[in-house]
């Protein structure tokens, strides 16, 4: 039992966006001499630290890939923390590097888990699709010259929707036993030189979104048919798929919870 | 008198975009040490000389500082080259750094002069006025958290219209002997959390659009009345005038030739 006025931990859930361009990515990762390389949980767990005076542990909903973005992620993590909820967003984005934004910081209920209750994600993928190259958005669109035909695109992604195997849209090497997710909404579609991918889930599977990306680019310029798709499900074999499409294209849009 | 088929040397006009984030700004420094400093005057040398195999030298409408953006730099350049003029703007883009765009380039009669024919520049300050620091745009707007008057601003900008001394407007060691210059336009509206400060005229001294703008801040937050303006142009003092605004909410949007 607590001693009276002895403060209590407290479950805390964060929304984050951020410019994955100079960022290994999400997750922290220590290299062999002992010094982290510079991801987000990095940088929103020293803030945290500096905020709270103690090592904090944050839980990220999505561990994105170095160079994608987010304007949505969300994370968790239990701290004694003396800022008052309402002024732990503003606290804790005056705390973290520029290339980082905290959307909001609230207290949730103990049982709260970044990954384990969230029910449906949604990934955009940005491609600028025209010969010249962009300038203001190079970091945050691929480049594609090529014409590309999003109606086709847009075809061959509706066939993703669904609950499916889709190990032929994993990357080797992604660790998991199930590879059986449901796709709530898949589509392309195109607004001037933009052609934009977007795929919602209830959860993704080792740089999925950019090798669906990859497929769809393939349709697109007519080098496959828009039922390859049906034959990636069907085969799991990701050399059926299309190349994995770079990372700079892709956003972390929103987390959806119960 | 040339000989038969000997090739003359052309003027070429070229119309620039650029990301001043990484550049020391446009014009080429050369340190002690005889290292050039990253300009973009000098990215652009490189690749054109790559391109004709001579050295060609760059003559720049607008030296924008460090930081500072541009949609529509002017330059010409004389060379003898082999590339079509128009399939020039498409060689040079794939030959220079992915923060700088060819927007065009094309032969001008050997008279033309990017800096004497300027006839009217347009230059666009934004200031991303909120509470919430800007993610995105962080390397393309000044950050101003205290609520600013826009049309306070506006009030203060249109008394800069008309052909003055701008003295007071310019940075120490600006070098000009004459500081009259005509401004055509100058207007501040809100869209938003973004304020824009837009300032045509037929040319500025050092720093003057960031000085003009570092002014009108003062004014849309209450700390100096719209008169300030015909203060600093009566005085020519500098120190009657607003800080410098910071480099990174400045774009050179236009230059317009006869």
């Amino acid at each position: 039992m607590n001693q009276v006025g002895e403060p209590q931990a407290q479950r805390y859930k964060l929304t984050i966006a951020y410019d994955g361009a100079a960022f290994h990515g999400w997750q922290r990762q220590t290299q062999p001499d002992g010094n982290d390389l510079r991801t987000v949980q990095q940088v929103i767990e020293q803030a945290l630290m500096r905020l709270c005076g103690q090592p904090i542990h944050l839980v990220g909903a999505s561990r994105t890939d170095a160079g994608v973005h987010a304007k949505g992620q969300v994370a968790h993590f239990d701290a004694v923390c003396r800022v008052p909820s309402e002024n732990l967003a503003h606290a804790l984005r005056s705390r973290v590097p520029k290339d980082v934004d905290i959307i909001d910081a609230a207290i949730a209920p103990g049982s709260f888990h970044a990954i384990r209750d969230a029910r449906r994600k949604q990934y955009r993928y940005t491609i600028h699709n025209s010969r010249h190259r962009p300038l203001w958005l190079r970091h945050r669109v691929m480049h594609f010259w090529e014409p590309l035909d999003a109606a086709l695109m847009n075809d061959a992604g509706a066939r993703l929707v669904g609950t499916h195997d889709f190990e032929g849209f994993a990357a080797a090497g992604h660790g998991r036993n199930n590879t059986v997710r449901t796709i709530f909404d898949c589509h392309a579609e195109r607004n001037g030189d933009a052609v934009t991918i977007v795929v919602e889930g209830d959860g993704f599977l080792w740089n999925m979104v950019r090798i669906i990306g990859g497929t769809l680019v393939e349709v697109g310029r007519g080098h496959l048919p828009p039922e390859v798709i049906d034959k990636v499900l069907a085969s799991c074999n990701r050399a059926d798929a299309g190349p994995t499409l770079p990372a700079e294209g892709l956003c972390l849009e929103w987390i959806q919870y119960d």
